[in-house]
């Protein structure tokens, strides 16, 4: 195969990626069916089925797509120069920010979500993994620079992630919405790094 | 009316929502109808709808009970003499374990708690502001103790009790047993007592 069909591929690939999602969004993910993604695209069933074998499939490259823009902001946030405490009190705001965005101020979207979570399970413990590794790498430099007096990184910040459901999984942001009296991310974060032995404010 | 009609009442109230919770129980929220409830109480529809007048008033009554038979229990913890730290430990602990086994163990319990989470908010939050009250309570033990260092126990409770929303919320607590790399109920009951600002172990 030339260089020429390779691009090709991946850009019939990315529209189609790129249609499905805009569908989800619009029309919701349970009424889009392959054929309608298709159409749009002027192309054949059968070739949407060259990519993609199911609308699971479809739904997973979206999903992917999605976590992916959020993963690429929060490793601009780990990669940085910033002090440990404040590169996690912005990781925390951003993957807040972004996911509420991305996945809850559009009510289409929950469907889509939904789905993922029940059917394509090991797609999302991937992002969860990701997110995992670049707050261990956070903590670990907290912890050399004194900031933080944990053991164990790895554990800290799977204790941190799982103390951040609350603001990054889609369905409790969408639940929460509906006036939940609990704290803001930011008190959250706070109360958090004090479980990570930080002393500072 | 007379002690022995209002006891009657009561009765018949208890009787539909046990049986409700059944037939949630054995054939899913959807599936069951007000009609089928009646029919195995012997009675008529109608007199159902004396005492409820909707199938989400019943799905709320289940829902009430099986979340008081919750906060019993923790208030029996939240009660005892034991140290608070202690009680933060078995609190946790207890609501990790009673949700768990009413909400998640049964597959068909799944769509009542959703119908429950999306319809009936206000139920929930009920339920929510009775639980963070009681660690309100053991949190300010704690400080009047002087074993934990904060200065709100309620902004702090909220925090702890946002902390457990992976051990606590049904949907996630199924979602994680589908294999989540996280801490177990007592690794992020440590780490949250940090956040209170306890020292022991």
């Amino acid at each position: 195969m030339t260089d020429a069909v390779d691009r090709k591929e991946v850009d019939t690939r990315c529209r189609i990626v790129a249609q499905a999602e805009r569908f989800f969004r619009t029309f919701g993910y349970q009424k889009t069916t392959v054929a309608d993604i298709a159409k749009a695209l002027k192309m054949s069933p059968a070739n949407v089925y060259r990519f993609f074998d199911s609308k699971k499939s479809i739904n997973e490259a979206v999903g992917l797509q999605l976590m992916g823009e959020v993963e690429a902001a929060l490793l601009a946030i780990a990669d940085s120069d910033a002090p440990a405490p404040d590169r996690v009190a912005r990781f925390a705001r951003t993957m807040h920010e972004m996911n509420a965005s991305r996945y809850v101020t559009d009510r289409m979207m929950h469907e889509m979500v939904a789905v993922a979570l029940d059917e394509s399970w090991s797609i999302v413990r991937g992002h969860i993994e990701r997110v995992d590794a670049m707050m261990t790498r956070i903590v670990a430099d907290g912890i050399a620079a004194g900031d933080f007096t944990v053991d164990d990184p790895q554990q800290a910040s799977r204790c941190l992630r799982a103390g951040l459901i609350k603001f990054c999984h889609p369905q409790i942001i969408s639940q929460c919405a509906a006036g939940d009296p609990g704290p803001d991310v930011d008190t959250m974060v706070r109360f958090l790094m004090r479980g990570l032995g930080y002393r500072g404010s």
